[in-house]
């Protein structure tokens, strides 16, 4: 703040020391944030949300974190005495998954005390405020499905392309029972790496499927960025380069390699961001394949869209409260008007970010394959 | 070199000069690293083995890459008109992986070009130059195995513990198929992500399949520092805790929830580094478990030590030829003489890195289950 006259300086800053005394004094709680490397102990957060940080590197000129209100758009760090540079946030963070990264001098690095996450196109750290409802993603003491890196061909591409696949607890013993598929995509620059290091896929359906609250199904997870290797916008986006992959080589490779069943009632694809937006588009050219399609911050269907689609059982549309809720249950309500089974979730007080898409798939599981 | 009079000085740089244009000059032929992020330019090798980096802090001070043979132990950056910092290692590097991270203005960090690798408790950057051989765990257009996240739970650790699960090509769809088990360790301040990750064992054992090379079986990796949240030293290493998770929980959940082969004739265990040395304590602890025992890099057997072990079918011994080679040959010539069935092999011109075990893994598996 700058002080524009000694008066008005002193008032602002009697307030904002109010403001602070009140309602934002920092309670010195701090842990380690649960995505730290072994042993680490910054980042740290308290039982309020705020971050803090600390990065050693005596000799460096500035450190700022990206992370954080800060009106200079994240938090910028202070050297101490012990020459370690430290910062807290300046207010509480939205609770669940954030990544950041540092900048050092100028350059961007990642926090050595954090886990890395794949987003932005890049392997940024990852930070996590605790949820007041985190149990649900939490690892618990409940059986526990795998989670395969698989490597298919594609004739498509000319590789060998890698996906995730979550098969739940018991598949591998129970060689008689066969499993409905959920092909479940990943946001822009972001990877196939998602939907489980981020998004906690896999521990959410442990959690569901040990509280009985679903039939267990499969999900699939791959690369959605087949034709955007320079990272470009999604304004050309052309969506025939990932449905060839997904539809004309994953799903079959899926279905001999996976104890399936292998029809479009017993198929759904989910996305968040970018991820739904490809859900939209591929539902739309390929019909026949799914029978659930579900977008999570990732727009919505007009009924005009599906009228058509024989088969569709569920139109399932989030996200977060601080995102545009009004338009996802205004679209949720065309929808149903139109007769079509389509359930819409807000996801309270989150934004653009993985705590959105971690309850939204705990929202939208129980509803696929009833 | 510090110069102590005018004509040695000059009769020193003349001979390096000369060795430098005969022998080192750097071939401008330099590609980015087989290990970069996405689209990541920086780092990069060349034909001969050198790196080079490319880091971007423009305000910085100063700035080392931990890797390459200069007198400082690495790399030294120096800045660039552009306001980067680059830097190319003194001479060629070994073939094949290396960890490495960056000093910025004092403080650790990871290069934003390279993936990361989890090795020295922490989270790496790594490098790949390429090998002469490296055919042998290249990607190929071959039918690939699936490598399978599993959380299991442990009681004597109080945890669900993670390891990893590589089961070979068509072990999803022939499901009346059962397999021998190969319990695979990581090193010293590694983890159970090293095998795959760096060792690449999933992609071995996917071309020597495809070789028809040797009869497919299963490998289960986990995490062995099971006593070690501190990261001591090995000096007092106790190998109870991680021989409970071992052969009291994990073995037996592989055995419930994989098609395998239970028994002692089909069940190997091997280990690279401190894994070897684990494989050394665990097998000579519980002879009756495992057939088959490995070291690589990772001490040696002494006949005496093993002649009671029952069911004992294979010891297989071995080192980078920049190890104690001699001391693996030894061993296994005595092993031999006294009538033990031991293999040794040492990979030519490797230290204690990840080449050398991918080639031990590479010359072990067609060994085992034989």
């Amino acid at each position: 703040m700058i002080k524009k006259s000694i008066f008005g300086g002193i008032f602002l800053c009697f307030l904002s020391s109010v403001s602070f005394a009140q309602n934002n004094a920092i309670i010195e709680d701090f842990k380690p944030s649960s995505l730290n490397q072994p042993g680490k102990e910054y980042p740290m957060v308290n039982s309020q949300g705020y971050a803090r940080f600390r990065i050693e590197a005596p000799e460096a000129k500035s450190i700022k974190v990206s992370l954080g209100l800060g009106g200079s758009g994240g938090t910028v760090l202070t050297q101490q005495a012990d020459s370690t540079w430290m910062g807290t946030t300046e207010g509480p963070m939205d609770e669940g998954f954030h990544y950041y990264n540092i900048t050092v001098d100028g350059g961007k690095f990642n926090d050595p005390g954090a886990l890395n996450f794949y987003g932005s196109t890049r392997w940024e750290s990852g930070i996590e405020i605790p949820a007041h409802d985190e149990d649900f993603y939490a690892l618990k003491d409940v059986p526990h499905g795998h989670v395969q890196q698989i490597l298919f061909p594609s004739k498509s591409t000319g590789t060998s392309r890698r996906a995730f696949v979550y098969t739940p607890p018991g598949y591998g013993n129970d060689v008689n029972k066969s499993y409905p598929v959920l092909y479940l995509q990943h946001g822009w620059g972001e990877d196939e790496t998602a939907w489980t290091n981020q998004g906690r896929a896999n521990l959410i359906m442990d959690n569901l499927i040990a509280e009985k609250n679903l039939e267990p199904f499969i999900i699939v997870m791959t690369y959605g960025m087949t034709n955007e290797i320079k990272f470009g916008g999604l304004r050309d986006f052309d969506i025939t380069p990932f449905q060839t992959v997904l539809v004309d080589e994953l799903i079959p490779y899926i279905d001999t390699n996976f104890r399936t069943i292998a029809d479009q009632e017993h198929r759904a694809m989910a996305g968040l961001s970018m991820g739904g937006m490809e859900t939209k588009m591929i539902t739309m050219n390929k019909p026949e394949v799914f029978s659930h399609y579900a977008l999570m911050s990732g727009g919505v269907f007009a009924p005009e869209e599906v009228e058509n689609h024989s088969g569709l059982k569920l139109i399932f549309i989030s996200s977060g409260s601080k995102e545009n809720p009004d338009r996802v249950i205004q679209a949720g309500k065309k929808l149903q008007d139109a007769g079509i089974n389509a359930v819409t979730y807000v996801s309270d007080k989150t934004a653009h970010e993985f705590l959105t898409w971690r309850r939204s798939l705990y929202q939208l599981a129980p509803l696929l394959f009833q």
